[in-house]
């Protein structure tokens, strides 16, 4: 009943009315007309971002690596998008280390090119558990001496800037440090291309959350103990009493 | 030196050329023509944004509700704007968990709409720790049922949400999560846009970190220690000895 009479209020307040063009197409988050991927080549994405991760941060480096070779290509609407928003997910949303900024673009990519959820979330879900796993940064300027690498073992900034700053021994505010983001930017860039291109073959699939996650959810997901959401690796907060699940249970 | 390197290498692979348009003002992160906000009224647009909620999720809902008020306002360029992208951010990007997408699409306003990076993340700052530390949701539709509220104690979807089913006695998968979730996106949408409009005389301020982070940050950020990121509430993972810090210096 609230949705009912929220609704009638807004369109009340707001002064719309029903056909009111945008407003209303807003109801309707199905894909924009124009805004359809092509194919790109990840190994030519990644310098690019990393170029842009010193122009406007991480997020902004991933997701406007992307769009900027779009409108290259195709133009409109890719053009006129508003790059300069997405320099907020820098150092993991204004600088508070949640979500990593490069997959925040990445993720932000993923929802503009693809508008089935169920698809969307298997194709950000395969990227994060690379993201959580795999040893980075990759990438390797040429002529450029190489960087350490760590495993994230999170998609939170503020963990991953944490392992590697250990692993590099490096401080958390070091120019090291900006030169690993920069390079994971190109990495995150090319591996959201890699998979973006994946996407336009409708019969591909996708993988979903890691093994880890996987067995915890298995009790408390959905469809058992149902007390928690999410998919980021537990491990990386909850510190389980070595007899856990046994002794819960 | 591998900074010329990699933009020589992309101009060359994306075929750009000095000059190429768009491509080259991805350099300048500057705000693009035409994104300026106007003055919007927070109470109108929270049943708007609850009710883009159950369209397109949390991130579209609150990032929703603004540009389509400002389209029906003022029309391009935000008629325009590709919104359907914003269902990524959804049950903390793509269901993980991370960033809460209410957050997340306030913070892709803020970054819309103020390209200053210092006050850009003060008010994503007096945004989030707002969210952190308020009783939520407070939101109430016309003629419904009141909810229980709780205090999130972190911008983390997974940490908000599991909180609040404490309180509220629900399972992470309930109705009732999504009704909470829904009046907590018009919460935040309201605030976002009380933020926006403040931000509209260039004299005010806004606040930074919560004292308890401040705290730790004393310590542990850029001046000292400098072994950590970001500002998310540190209390929500760590669990410190009773004599910390003294035992550690």
């Amino acid at each position: 009943m609230q949705k009912k009479i929220a609704r009638r209020s807004v369109l009340g307040s707001l002064g719309l009315m029903a056909g009111a063009g945008f407003a209303r197409a807003a109801d309707n988050p199905a894909l924009a007309p124009g805004w359809q991927y092509h194919r790109l080549i990840p190994e030519a994405i990644a310098p690019e971002a990393m170029r842009l991760y010193h122009a406007g941060g991480c997020m902004y480096g991933v997701f406007g690596s992307v769009v900027a070779a779009l409108a290259k290509e195709v133009g409109e609407p890719f053009r006129s998008f508003p790059l300069h928003m997405m320099q907020y997910g820098a150092g993991g949303a204004g600088g508070w280390g949640s979500l990593c900024g490069t997959l925040n673009g990445a993720a932000a990519l993923i929802g503009l090119f693809e508008p089935d959820k169920k698809r969307r979330e298997k194709i950000i879900g395969e990227l994060f558990c690379w993201y959580e796993m795999s040893e980075l940064p990759v990438f390797q300027p040429t002529g450029a001496d190489e960087v350490p690498r760590s495993v994230a073992g999170s998609v939170l900034c503020h963990v991953s800037v944490g392992h590697w700053c250990k692993a590099a021994e490096c401080d958390a505010f070091s120019k090291e440090l900006k030169e690993r983001c920069s390079r994971l930017t190109a990495d995150v860039a090319a591996k959201t291309v890699e998979l973006l291109n994946r996407n336009l073959d409708p019969s591909c699939t996708f993988a979903g959350i890691t093994p880890a996650v996987r067995e915890c959810i298995s009790c408390h997901g959905e469809k058992e103990l149902a007390d928690t959401r999410g998919t980021m690796q537990c491990g990386s907060c909850h510190k389980l009493p070595e007899k856990h699940p046994i002794e819960v249970k």
